[in-house]
């Protein structure tokens, strides 16, 4: 018995690394894309993309696998196989039981449905009139709808959508965990809007030629412990990090001449994650397991670096000359202090991309309510402009002047993408959490940025998070390495602190 | 009847778009790996391409492509199907005849004898020590003269190689034309040798920044008519240009700063590659037709670029000052003429990559030669230095000082690549046949160099040759566009022609 589950769990290792090489393909086929495929190639390339996406579909849904699925994830198998295959297996189950519950026929009506909604998004959003998109999105709520009792459900519909980005966290927690950020963080925004002691900004915008910007972001990435043999730095339109395997994760960043701070906070955010996924266990390589474990999980490791290392006043202690060094002096009259008070300006805003850190988790929760809202039948599709501008005007104070600026901001939700956006505050939280933990281990983390001295958080971060890739589920990394559950107070009292400094306010 | 095959020959279609689809996404992990990846990518990335590869083959030699080729190939089925299907289903035949027929266990131990041989080739070359290759090499000849008797042959077993090149040419022809070559060839190059009127070329080795010869590259290629919309140029150790499909054929180049020729003359060598991928007609787009014909004749497309085009005065006449101004001043005390001669030097030498256009063919011939009497059992491995020292002081003047820089020079033989040399020379002599078709469709060839308007040039290699892909066989096309047969007398006529003038001699 034990021999023959041995011999499938070894034919099920070759099955999975088979996929991961074509999935390893496709992401290479992707960042070439994004990263300077000539014009012409996309036509053909659409044809390789299409090939090797339904493979590994085929494989992931197939009789091969049910039947891999239903030999290594009884009892019996547990005890003979190792934990790496069986994890693999349950996320193999995950995906099997997701793919195989729908008709095959309603999938692929709906999969033409996003590709149409996301092209009608773009029209109504240069027409800036969201009943252009209207009648898309109902269809695109109302199917998921139908999914969610396909896929069944326990405590809310709205948890079946949450699991595909966030696995266990529920709107049990979130209602929990978002009430708690949103009733500290009006008030906070409120003090600071009215606050007289504003933070100068002109000098962020002024020209920064972008080969600096690039040498700048460069030399950051090596401090951080981003692996140059291991990755590389692009130019793109929509910067992200893709990970092909641990030997191979690229960053991608824009440079926008006249605003910085667009290319090295960008730069830093994207090697958070691309540490996150150089530094897993080889053991993971050729399995499913081999990334980062969650959308938050890998959030919080952009956010992270993007915050508590990249918007620290150590950190610029550190670093302002190195990058006054780079700049064409306009920062010449401006000390170290004012340039921190400068990119730790908060502003409420309409548009979410352009948020600070402290206004931006309002932003997630307007979202995430809505999208609870219409999975629990007490919003209307109709009704989403009026409620998105009551809410911004309520959390942030501020009231969108079209739906271009307000409701159809986002691509999200063209592309059927619901229970996407909590994630964005959740890691945050997260990552706050996270940063009251390293903080017991490494006391001196303030000292360790003034020295330039950031290996030591990577190596925190790689011992505690980044080598399980997702062999850990996303709560579990949190109480493992935190000692308890969601807590939104780490955040808040981050943003409590931080900004009642930057701004002198007496809260 | 026909209602199935034309079923038939939509599912064939379909089947053949995959391994297209695979080959592509192949095609760009290579390209990757030569011109950027970082290194670490290494490991995992060749298990993506041992996995793709796999498929390929295994799609190739199935029961499915049996039952294809068996049903397409009939005489019924050839009424009904496309021209396209019927030489897709003849080159599909091709392919898994020639796999099909060397049993598997055979193969597996050739690939691992490949790989080891290469090593240890290295090795040799390094210590410049043929006996330690000798083993290695027996084996690769002898194994292959194995699968010459699998795959059978008509007149000589040297042809059944040969085929897997240059479909068509056989000893026989190229018995006749390099003939015809070395004799007309080696008493110019000894001419040339007593000449007392050698141009001087000391200011071709100066300082030429990288960026400079790369922008300069850049506008070559842009007068050639490459399509940047359809490709891109990068910077690689070992040149090459690639065709991911039509729309996407990308060309590298490295950048000596102490010898701006290498980039110069390599992109125009590249570029002249590129055109022909980049002009292939779209409705050979997803099969295997869509690429060049032969290794032969792509060379001629990149020869006709590199000698007719960038070695032609009339060219230098008009891009000289645009050389100049892009170079740190090196040819400022040179006149236009002085810099053709500098740039014709023909001088035998030792290293075939090294050798000029007059010699090269000499470099070939040898090889030829040799690989020849290997086959035909004339020649034993263990006296190939002997031989090989031989003929080049027969053939050129110049005795190898060390195996290093005689027999062990190239890295051919090693993979198992017999039968591949002459492709070089063939390039060589059908570019010049071509050549001497077009001055008759454009008897102001020079001119239109003279103004800098090569399109006319593209167009009709475009016309004649480009379009076609693998559509018609190398001396199919040969015959169509000239008239006649392989000729060698169109590049002895052109060589005589330059270095008479080159170094004005009277022969």
């Amino acid at each position: 018995m034990s021999e023959k589950i041995k011999q499938i769990e070894q034919e099920f290792t070759a099955y999975v690394q088979k996929m991961s090489a074509y999935n390893e393909a496709l992401s290479l086929v992707y960042w070439d894309l994004r990263t300077g495929a000539p014009k012409k190639s996309v036509e053909q390339r659409s044809q390789v993309i299409g090939t090797l996406s339904q493979e590994v579909f085929k494989m992931s849904t197939s009789e091969e696998m049910a039947s891999y699925i239903a030999n290594l994830t009884t009892g019996a198998a547990k005890e003979v196989i190792s934990e790496i295959t069986r994890k693999t297996a349950e996320h193999c189950k995950k995906e099997y039981d997701r793919n195989k519950k729908i008709p095959a026929e309603e999938y692929k009506e709906y999969v033409i449905l996003q590709s149409k909604a996301e092209s009608v998004w773009e029209e109504a959003k240069d027409a800036s009139d969201f009943e252009l998109f209207r009648p898309y999105l109902e269809k695109l709520v109302e199917t998921n709808k139908r999914f969610i009792t396909y896929w069944g459900y326990e405590e809310n519909k709205y948890d079946t959508l949450l699991d595909m980005y966030e696995p266990g966290i529920t709107v049990e927690i979130l209602d929990r965990v978002f009430g708690d950020l949103r009733e500290k963080i009006i008030p906070l925004v409120k003090a600071i809007s009215e606050s007289d002691n504003k933070p100068e900004t002109s000098f962020l915008f002024e020209h920064f030629p972008k080969e600096k910007q690039r040498d700048f972001s460069l030399n950051i990435l090596e401090q951080m412990g981003y692996d140059f043999q291991a990755g590389r730095l692009d130019e793109t339109v929509h910067p992200f990090a893709i990970g092909l395997n641990p030997g191979d994760v690229r960053v991608t960043t824009k440079y926008d001449e006249k605003d910085f701070r667009v290319a090295v906070f960008g730069t830093i955010h994207e090697g958070g994650h691309a540490l996150y996924e150089q530094n897993i266990s080889k053991d993971l390589v050729g399995t499913p397991l081999c990334t980062g474990t969650s959308m938050g999980i890998h959030e919080s490791q952009s956010l992270f670096y993007e915050n508590f290392v990249g918007r620290n006043y150590a950190f610029w202690k550190q670093n302002y000359e190195l990058l006054k060094s780079y700049s064409n002096g306009q920062f010449a009259q401006v000390s170290v202090d004012d340039y921190y008070r400068g990119i730790n300006e908060s502003k409420p805003s309409l548009i979410r991309i352009e948020a600070d850190e402290l206004t931006y988790p309002l932003h997630i929760i307007i979202r995430y309510e809505i999208e609870k809202g219409l999975f629990n039948d007490e919003i209307e599709v109709k009704d989403l402009p009026q409620i998105w501008n009551e809410k911004y005007e309520e959390y942030l104070g501020v009231t969108p002047d079209s739906d271009a600026n307000g409701v159809l901001q986002d691509v999200h939700w063209s592309g059927g993408s619901f229970g996407y956006f909590p994630s964005y505050a959740l890691g945050y939280m997260y990552a706050a959490q996270f940063k009251n933990t390293m903080q017991k281990d490494l006391p001196n983390y303030d000292q360790l940025l003034e020295e330039g001295n950031l290996l030591p958080i990577k190596e925190w971060l790689t011992k505690n998070i980044h080598q399980f890739g997702s062999l850990k589920k996303p709560l579990e990394i949190l109480t493992d390495v935190t000692g308890e559950g969601l807590n939104a107070q780490y955040l808040v009292d981050y943003l409590y602190d931080k900004y009642s400094k930057v701004y002198s306010l007496n809260i």
